[in-house]
Formats: structure tokens, C-alpha cells, sequence
């Protein structure tokens, strides 16, 4: 699939992304079971066909109701079964309990996006010769929105496969067959001097950003080295070996509780092979664990510890957004946990409204993430995208990449 | 469906017997999604694909590894996944997470019953003449523990779309479609005077019954009366109106503590019409509350309170199973609680070997109940069958019949 | 101190048990600091200057303020933080967080005392000739309630006491310094015959008792044996070492459960030795565990789990109220744990007014106790006595005597 | 009490900051008995005179034993009893059980203390003529140390008095007695144009301070408006009128949760009057709520909603710290909440050995808070001062400043 370009006026444009980004999440679903599709594995993650009829809601909600005024709601509950956070929309199903929704099932979730889409684009087709603005701009965000989702759908169907025994002998159980990390840069790793000074941080306009990326802003960098390659599974072993989760001096004191309470010794999906070695449960299914690639799922406590015992610390967002045209494998391999805590911007802004509640409310008690995954879809990510989890979360296809000071 | 004997010894009627009850448990899943039959919404209960498939493992268990040395177990995974709670036969997978376990999914989950039967049917085939008495008796007891599990998946079931939105506005989800409660006796609430004295307590031989029921032994009665009625929904109604769940003093100390802390203010599963009234939710979908049928889905707390609140008390046992051949509404309504602990009878002794863990090592911390109810399958119930609950307990259709002193 | 007559009527007679009584718990808590008194170790337990209140609370709540009309609350406050759980009587300060309250103080808490005790005084005193049947009745019951206090202090400070890492080496922290456990029978466990038949169970009159144990009835006993002594540290050592602990088939399924989630691998407050021997924190201090003392703070589930290794089963409370009078060992050694749950009587009736709440409303979830322990006081115990906790708790001095069916 | 220099070099000026730092700490436990002080009211507190304990071992451990080769441990257990969190120093009493150990009490902590306070002084007297480097240093630190637990001694003990009943009604239950809070700036508030650009931040050398105050660095400023006083409790209160815990758009998501989740209608220790006024529960004891004072006892989570509820919002470290200077009421109030994370300076290194535990392993999900309190020692908060806590915390005298960008 090609870079979808979310600056499409043409309604024909227009329509065609929306069609491709809408696929492909079914893409996503076609090797799962309506039970598959059902469960929620933690309170974390929520069930795919949520996250399937999440995603039509949003049109739903946010586009066709406000600017289609021959539009009905599909269902009447559905405002209430698949509504994630937002309080300004009234009361919402538990979250922590969507697993217990058996009903509308599958199929008729299915039902729900093919009513949706095709108003959706009754809709784009009805402004006249360009494209309203409004509309443009709201089956944008609810293309990015739903891309969102599709990172999710896959790491929480992940999580819920690898909590099935089956799993762990390899019967199978794949979210998406025949699915393989991409492959790394070879050769050793190197910290590539960067300079310190006045840099311009935040999404630079011209195309679409979520809000958090706003406003673009003076920042000072101090002067650091930046490793040109994540660290890899092999150094991973290393630490581990090295007694890594076991060293209280490497690790924030919260960070240290949270490895013996949650028993944590490895990477999450990581299970023992029985002979000393390590086998890995991907998004393709069980497979031999690959010293070559980068390590994923790890929580930030984890990246924290790592560097620290690896004589580096984590980037800072800034450090990583400054020099993301230079640095190898910043893309589709990995999110990066940074040093960065997730805050405003100077200068942010809430949208008004609903809308406003996408980001803003949320920043808190969560660390940075900077780049992109193997899991985050085509046309996704940018440089000065900022995701972030609380720093015990490891579901995510989350790594790290090292810094100094110089 | 007539009476099932299982004192058959007639291989022709044994499998039939075993047909029909095996029939049963499908019919009962035949109106449920994939996803339905995937779902687990409480610790206390489990997904109804995993009693469709635990019951198979028990035949499979107990009946065709040790008694069939042609038969290999149809997936060595199975064993770990559908024991419920026997730790003499190794691990097993946690219970509180059997709603994680998407795979095997429904359809699966019949290839391997279908799989099992018919090892079982030639294995009754296969006796000489008169089926063998080891063969007899592990079908005999496989079938009335699917029974137990025939019950159990429609309360589990109830419990499941009970917290589904869409079954609060009536969404036709039917655990049973068209499944309504039998109508019970008509007339006011007489209490029958019953002779104090030594009576036989137990299972009196002959036919199946649980280890729990035997041995067989004297008990003395004190006077006492029974009504000879089930409490109805509309003197429940009147307890509640007069302030039933709030006041202290009718209430165990762990019982009030327990309706403030989960907020019961009315029997599991009634819904408030929004107008005054009550709807319920019911193996046949929502309706309205009927005030002529036995209160049902109540714990033993409540039960107890009522009693107290009536100027009664629960009944003991013994005193019920003395009385049962004469006591209108004993069966096929709802289980009555009783004041009886949950203990074992004189002189007990459980079989040896794993099946012993069926009944013996629960005798603490339950409530007896007795009789039978609206769910409980044709054929399984007997006057001197044990059941038993938690005290907090009320997913289970469980009711009350009133006792006094005399 | 001689054995206290409850039965007194004369004036003098009663003051003096009152001052006896009253003086006692005093002496249990002379040994004890200001913080000690304090403390709450857990939420079943309360600080010791809690006890002394709380018991105070009860003289005047229930016998100054309704029958002595020149009486006045010593302090508006404490009759909301020194009621310990009766409903009728309105809000009172929350169980669990009684170890919150450093003020009134112990200090606060004898003033308190000394004023109460002189209003009961003058309240006998002033009764003319022989002491009013209400007046002498409320005395004795605060002085009976007093003394299931005073063993309640001291096990709940022996509790907190071991909670201590100074206890563990020994340094002096005595609740009763010099306390040694009584010297028991010696010569081998011998099973006396039982005979079957109807015996006449509960309180006989003529003194006082708790409603738990009225009214009297018959009961009918099965043929049984009862063991002539208690349960001793070196058989329990003997059911450790043989994996007792470890091993599910003996334990009841909750009690399994238990065991794993606390860590229990000895009674408790034993501690290792550090050379594979015992240490046992007793009401005396530190001390080497004696194997020919009973064994004491087992919860239900390792006696019952210790009987079934032994071959027995625990006894029924019908069975040794019926033998009380021939056991040796029957009281001031440990309560004996039986297998029958805690419930009323038939026709039990409880009181009416908040006194009423004393027993009945915990007839719920509990296992009864019978015999009396090295931690009760003088003239408490009775052989109709029913003692009763949860099946876990193990933290009184709790042990057992077995039983067979013959 | 004057400033106390903490570079002194002279043995006789380092002793007497010796003294008045240790005599400080026991005029603030002055008032409190010694059940007072055994008392533990959250996790997040510690008895009182485990502070003083904890402050005395601090000096045993980091000066005594290492520095002094005559030295014996007073006790040792309480190396074990009085470690905080230094993982480097082995195992440790757990620290949400604090409580529970009620030996050694009040007394003999004063011993110890005395004890030890004999060793320093004669340390500090035995170095020739200027005062050893090291044992300045460390004297130093510990000095700093004890005055940040005396802090907390402070707010620890007030949340414990806060619990007890008695202090609702004003029984003289006072930490401190005749504690007032200071008085503020009269007139209105006025928001200050700050000016951008580039700043100098952290310690700026030449006199004590703590690790995570350095390396002093330079940071850009946006511009931006600081208000020229503290919000004060009328301004809290309109906020509170407003429905401001109420409205989910002011508020984090975490924050929102929250306050349904403890019942948050107003800062801590506030309490209503009955006649629609407010209480303050406050060092002093209980006292009418005073309009005019600087608004304290609020989590981050209220300092946001707050801000953002008067179109504001919270300050960076970097841009108080900057204005320091200028600002009325930066100190001795209440700590003001920042929007800076706490994380580590650009170049922080801890300092080796288990004294680098001090502040570093802390540095995630926390907020800084600037200034200093009215609970603050004299002496020894700095402009550079990093406070820290989560933001749900509310049990220090935190308050807030606002911003606003310009």
C-alpha cells in the first residue's frame, strides 16, 4: 500500500483514502474468529470488533450527525456501547468490561461499517466540485483516528493470543499470517554527534497533525550523541544475563517494585524454549527469538534500566524530532521511548469541544514515544508525532534507542 | 423429554440415555454467536463453549484414557484447558481467565465432542451383553455432571447478557428463546405442621446419586411447619418496599455489609421500567416482572432476611428432604435455601482417586439448597440431592420456601 | 484467682466480681507502653486501650445511661468511637482504622474506666437489699463481654507484638511476661468410645450463658471416638514434614487456596530457627517451640487438612459438649476447632434491642469452637460454650482434638 | 529561630547547626504523645518518631560507621527498622507497616538519638582546626535531611490527627499548638510579563544543595505572565461553587477519575461546619477556613483544574525558578505546583554509593513543586529547590501560583 496523502481536496481523492484506510482494518480481521474478534484480554486493550465499530462511530458521531442532516443514528445504543472517553458525549459503556459484549457480534459489526461508509461518502461526493473544508477535515482525523486503532487492534489481539496456552506451542494462533519484523540496519552500533543549540520542535503545517503536535516552538538542545540503530533482542540478552532486572541500582524505585510484582525477567511475549533459549509470540505467531532485531515490547521502566546499564540514557522527544531525517531505522520498526514526559506544548490549545478531549486530557503520568512501529500502518506517522503510555505499559511494539551527553 | 433412567444396563439404553443428554447440551447452545458462547462474565462463571467442551473432557478423562487402551487423547492441550478443578490430574489452565481462551472457538469445540461420543458409543457398545459396571457407572455419572453443567451454562449465560446493555431495552437476547417460568400453584401460603422425631436422611440406594448425598443415616427433627408455597415476586416486593434491604436488623452482619457494597436493592437481574415498576431478565429475554412466580436469583443473605422480615426462618434440610413427597412447588422451580451448612454426613467417605474431589473438599463456607429448579434439567434432580452455594451467591436460580417452629 | 460466681445476688458479691473482673483486664495490659496499646495489626484485631474502652462503653451504654437517671456520658465522642458493632445504637467510627486514633490515649482511657467503674459502684450499692434482676443481669453480662475481651487483647496484641522484628530475636516483648502455656496430659493419645444416641445439648440454667447456647435441646449423636488428649506441636511438626502443607488432597479446596496465597507452612507466629528447629512467639515472649504442648493458631482449614492426614475427621460441637465432662484437656489449654458451622439453635431467639445483636447476626460463615484456651480467663468458659471464627483465622488459640466414626 | 549558615567550616559553628537542626525536630514532637507518635495513618506517612529515628540512623549510618573507626551500631536492628529505601544497605523493614512497631516507642528513640548525637558532636570536635571535608559534607546533608523529614513529621502527623473524630470537633488534637498559618499579600492579584529567552538554571554553586539541583544548565524561556500571588481559599471556594469537581472538562482524565474515586470535594482537611461554612483542620488544630489565606492541601490533579477553570495555567519550574527572585510569596506558604515533570537535569549524575538512592530513583511520575511551605524549616528551602510529588498526593501544604502564556 502507498503513502495515502491525508491532503486530498478531490473528492475522488478523498473517497479513495477513506475507502483504503477503511480496508484495510478489515485486512486487519480477516484471520480472526468472531471469538477471536470478542475478547478482551486486559483492561488495557479492547476486544477488535470494539475497535472495529469504535472507529465507525467516530464517523458516525463526529461527521455524519453534525453535517449530514438527513443522517439517523444506525443504533441508538451504539452511542453508548462505543464511545471510548469522551464526557462531553454523555454516559459510555465501562471500559474495562467491553470484553463482555457479545452482542452486536462480528458480523453485525460488519453490517455497521458498510451503513456507515457508504454515508460517509455519500457525503464527500455531495460537497460540491472541491471539498468542503469541514467534512475534508473530519474524514481526516477520522482516517488518522481509525489508523490509531489499527495499531491497537493489533497489539491487543496480540496480547489476548498470548495469553492462549495454544499459543505457547505454536498451534498457529496469528493475527496476521505471515507476518515478519522487518529487517534492521547491519553493522555495529555508532553514537553520531549532534549539536546543541535553538531548534524548531512541532509539526511544521502543511498537512495533517493531531493537536498535541501544536504549535510548532523554539526548544534548546544540549549537546549529545544519538546511537544510530535501536538496540537489538542480542544486547537485550546480554542485560538480562548481566542480572539486569535484577539490580535495584539500575532501575527507578518504582520501576523496581513493578519487575517483582509483575514477575517481569524478559521482554513481554518472550516464552523459554525449554533448552535455555527463547522463543518470541508475533504478530506472525511463535517463532525462534531474533538476536538481529530490535527489542520490542518493553516498558519504559525497562528502556530506563537498560541504559542506565548500558553507561547511555534515554533521548530526550526533542533530541529525536531534531534529528529524525538523519537517523536510521526511526521509522516501522519500533516506537522509542524517550526521557520526555508527555506535556503540553507552549502554547497549547484544546480543539473546541468534543474533539477536545482526543489528546489533551491525557497528559499525565505518561512518558514519550517518538518514530514508528512495524505495526503502525503506511502513511501513519511523521516526525513530530508524539504517541505515549504510562511507563509500565509494554503491549506496545515499544524499544529504544540510546543517547549521551557530550 | 421423559425421565432419563440411568440405572440402565441395557447398552442400547445407556446409549441413548447418553444421546439424549448429550443432545440436550447443544440444544441449549444452539440460539448462541460464537462470541456468545466465548464470553465469561464473572470469575464465577465460564464460557458455555468451555462446559460444552469440559463436560466432553470429563468422558474422556475418567471413561476412555483409563477404560479404552485404542484411544488417544484427541488434543493433548485439552486436558490443561477444560479441567475445572481436579489437582490430582496436574495442571490446569486458571478459572478466572477461561474467557481469554478464544481458540478452540465454538465450532471446535463440536468437532471434539462429536469425536468423543462416538468413542464413548462404541465403547458400549463394545461391552459384552450386559454393559461392564465400570463402563455403566463413569457414563452414568459423565452424564448427570453434564446436567450440572446444562444448568450452570444457562445461568451463566443469563449472567452474561444480563450485563449487556441491549438486553436492558429488550434486544431479543435469549439465552432460550420462547423459554418462560413454569407457573406455579395457585392459593394463599398455608404452613403444614410436620412431626418432630427421628427420620432417614440420605440417598436410600438404587439408583445414581452423588457421593454427597450418602451415606444414608437417622437424623432428629424438631417441630417445625412449612409452607406450602415458594415465596412469590410480590411479597418479595413488599419486603423491599418496607424497607427490606436497609434495615440492620434483619440482616446477618456480613450480609448487610455485602448489599451496601455491591448496592442490591432488589433480586439479581430485575431492571427498573423507568415508570415504578420491574422488568427481568430471563433465560427467554426481557419481560415484565410477574408477580405470581417464585422470587428467583436471590443469595441466602437475602433469603435469610426475608425470613426474618416474615417472621420466619429457612427450613433446615433435613427438614425439607423429610417432607419433599409432599411439598407442593419442590421441584422445577427454583432451589431453596436452607440453614444448613454444607457439611458432610455422618460417617462420609469420598471414592478414591481424582473423581473424589468432585463434592468433598467444597464442605465449607455453603449453603445447602434444595429441590430443583426451572433450569435444572429433566431427570437429574432427586429429593435427597445436595446442592450448595456461597452465601453471597445469586446467579443461580435460587429461591426460598418459608419454615416455623411449632 | 478463684473461680468468679456470676449467680451472686448480694451487693457485695457482685461488686467484688465487678472489681475483680475489671482489675483483671488492667493487669493484662500493665505490662504494655502507651504505643502498644495503640497499635492495630490487622483488621480483625483492635489496639489494646481499644478493648478497655470499648468494654467500658458497654457498662454505660447499656446499664448506667438506661437505668441510672443522674448518670451522664463521660464524652459525647466516645460512644462513637467505642461502639464496636451494634447498628440500633447509630454511626460508629470504622473497624478497621481503629489503630488511627491516638487520643483519648491509655492515659485517657484509665480515667475513662475509673469513672465508670465508680457509676457501676454506687449503681450496685444503691439497690436495695438484694440487687435488682435487670441491674445484676446487665453487670454480669458486661463482665462475661469484658472477658472475651480480655482474651481478644491478648491475642490481638500477641499479634501485633510478633509483627515486631524484635520479637523474632527474642528481645523482650512480652505481652504477659513470665506467661507460660499450661503443662498437659502425658502417656500416648488413646480414641475413647462414644456412645450413639439422643443427648440433651445447650445451656442447662441455672447460671449464666449466652443466648448462642439456649435453648437447651436434644440432639441425636452417631456412634463416635474421641481422642483423651489435644493435638501436639510434634505431631504437627510430624504432618509438615510429611509435605502436609503441600499436599491438595487433604485440604478443602478454599483452605488450599489459602495456604498458597498466605504463605502458610507452620502455625503461626512459629518462626525457623534458623538451624532447622522452631521458635514460637508466645504471650511470654520468644521461646524454643515445645513439641508436648497442644498445638495452637491453626485457622479450620489446617485442623481439618491434619485430621484427614491423621486418618480422622474433627469432632461435631454435639459430640464434645455431650463428652465434656470426661475429656481430658477440654479447657484452658486451646479451643478446638469442630466441624459443625455456627448456627442457631433450634428455636433460637435472640434478645430484643441492640443487646440482641451480640450473637445472631454472625451465624454466618463461621466454624464453632468449643473447649476454652490458656488465654481465657478464669470462670469463662462453660462446656455448652460456643466459640466461633471464620475457617482462616488463626489467631487465636485455636487448636484441635480428633475424632473417628466407629 | 535565625537562618543557619550550612557552609560553616568551623567545628564550633557546625556544631551549633548540629544542635538547632536536632532541637528543632524534637520541639515539633513536643506536643505529641507517644501513642501520637507510634501512629501510621496512610503508606504514604510515617509515625513520628520513625522520622526520628530514621534522621538519627541516617547520620549512624552514612557519617558514623564509615567515618568513625570507634563506632558501634547503638542497635542493630534498627538498621534494619529505620532504612528508608536504600536498596544498597540490604534488606529492610517494609514501609506501609511503619506502624505496627511499637518498640522501640518515643522514649527509647530519644535515647538513641541522644546517643548518637554524642558520637557527631564528637566527630565534628575530634577533625583539626577546620572541619574534615567529608564529615562537613555529610553533617551537612544530614542536616538537610532531617529538616525535610521534619516536614513531613509535620503534614504526616496532621493527616493522622486529621483522622480522628475528636479533631472535627476542635478537642486541641494540634501537631503544633498555636501554629498559625503566615500572612499573605493584601491587595490583588496582577499577572507579571515575563520575559523569554534564554536562562541560567539549577544551584548555582557555593553553598549546599541537593543532587537533583545540578548541574545548573541553560533553558529557554517562552514568554509568558506569572501571577504576583498565591490563589488564595475564597478563589477555591468560587471554584468549588462553580461545580468545578464536577466538570469533566477541566480536569485530566487520571484527575477526573480520581476525584470520583476518594470523594474529592474540596482540598483536605477541610470539613463542613453544619451551617453550609468550612472547617480547616490545620497544624494549629481546628479553625474557622480563612478566605484570605493561600489555598493548601490540593493534589496536582485540583492545581490543573483550577488553573484551567480561571483560564490559566500552572507555571514551569524553570519559569519560577527564573522569576524567583521577584515573586511576593515564592516562599514559606504553601509549595506551588509546576507543569515540569520531574526528571533529570541535562548532565545529572547521582553521587556514587548508596547516598546516589537519595533523589535520582524517583525521577518518574512525579511533579516539581517550587517554593516553599509554612511547614518548611527556616533555613532550608533555596530558589533552586526541586520539590516533588505524585500528582494525586494533597497531604503536603501544596497550593499553586498561576501562568499564563503572553
Amino acid at each position: 500500500m502507498d503513502q495515502i496523502s491525508f491532503g486530498a481536496v478531490d473528492p475522488a481523492a478523498l473517497r479513495q483514502a477513506f475507502r483504503t484506510v477503511r480496508d484495510h482494518t478489515e485486512s486487519l480481521s480477516a484471520a480472526l474468529t468472531p471469538e477471536d474478534q470478542a475478547i478482551q484480554s486486559m483492561p488495557d486493550a479492547s476486544p477488535a470488533k470494539w475497535h472495529r465499530a469504535h472507529t465507525t462511530w467516530f464517523f458516525e458521531q463526529f461527521l455524519l450527525l453534525p453535517h449530514d442532516r438527513s443522517y439517523r443514528p444506525y443504533d441508538e445504543a451504539f452511542g453508548f456501547l462505543f464511545n471510548s472517553y469522551y464526557e462531553a458525549l454523555g454516559a459510555r459503556y465501562p471500559r474495562a468490561t467491553r470484553g463482555l459484549v457479545t452482542r452486536p457480534g462480528a458480523a453485525a459489526v460488519s453490517a455497521y461499517r458498510a451503513h456507515v461508509d457508504a454515508a460517509v461518502c455519500r457525503l464527500i461526493d455531495a460537497a460540491p466540485g472541491t471539498v468542503r473544508d469541514t467534512v475534508r477535515d473530519l474524514v481526516t482525523l477520522g482516517l488518522h483516528h481509525e489508523q490509531q486503532h489499527q495499531e491497537l487492534l493489533l497489539t491487543d489481539m496480540l496480547h489476548a493470543f498470548a495469553q492462549n496456552p495454544l499459543a505457547w506451542r505454536g498451534d498457529g494462533l496469528a493475527v496476521v499470517p505471515g507476518w515478519t519484523a522487518p529487517r534492521g540496519e547491519d553493522g555495529p552500533t555508532r553514537f553520531l554527534d549532534r549539536p546543541d543549540g535553538i531548534v524548531e520542535i512541532g509539526h511544521p503545517g502543511g498537512g495533517f497533525g493531531f493537536d498535541n503536535e501544536f504549535p510548532r516552538h523554539r526548544a534548546l538542545l544540549q549537546p549529545h550523541r544519538l546511537a544510530n540503530r535501536l538496540v537489538r533482542n542480542a544486547e537485550w540478552l546480554a542485560f538480562m544475563q548481566d542480572g539486569g532486572y535484577r539490580q535495584a541500582a539500575l532501575w527507578m524505585s518504582d520501576g523496581f517494585v513493578m519487575t517483582k510484582a509483575e514477575g517481569w525477567d524478559a521482554p513481554m511475549h518472550w516464552r523459554p524454549d525449554g533448552e535455555g533459549g527463547w522463543l518470541q509470540v508475533s504478530p506472525g505467531g511463535l517463532s525462534v527469538m531474533d538476536p538481529d532485531q530490535p527489542v520490542r515490547h518493553i516498558s519504559w521502566y525497562e528502556a530506563d534500566a537498560f541504559a542506565r546499564w548500558a553507561g547511555a540514557r534515554l533521548p530526550t522527544e526533542q533530541e529525536l524530532e531534531a534529528s529524525a531525517q538523519d537517523l536510521p531505522e526511526f521509522h516501522s520498526h519500533v516506537w522509542q521511548w524517550t526521557n520526555s514526559a508527555y506535556l503540553a506544548y507552549p502554547g497549547f490549545r484544546p480543539v473546541p469541544g468534543a474533539i477536545g478531549e482526543y489528546n489533551g486530557k491525557f497528559m499525565i503520568n505518561q512518558m514519550v514515544l517518538r518514530g514508528s512501529s512495524a505495526a503502525t500502518p503506511p502513511g501513519h506517522a511523521r516526525d513530530s508525532y508524539r504517541n505515549f503510555f504510562q511507563p509500565e505499559k509494554r503491549w506496545q511494539m515499544s524499544g529504544l534507542r540510546l543517547a549521551r551527553d557530550s
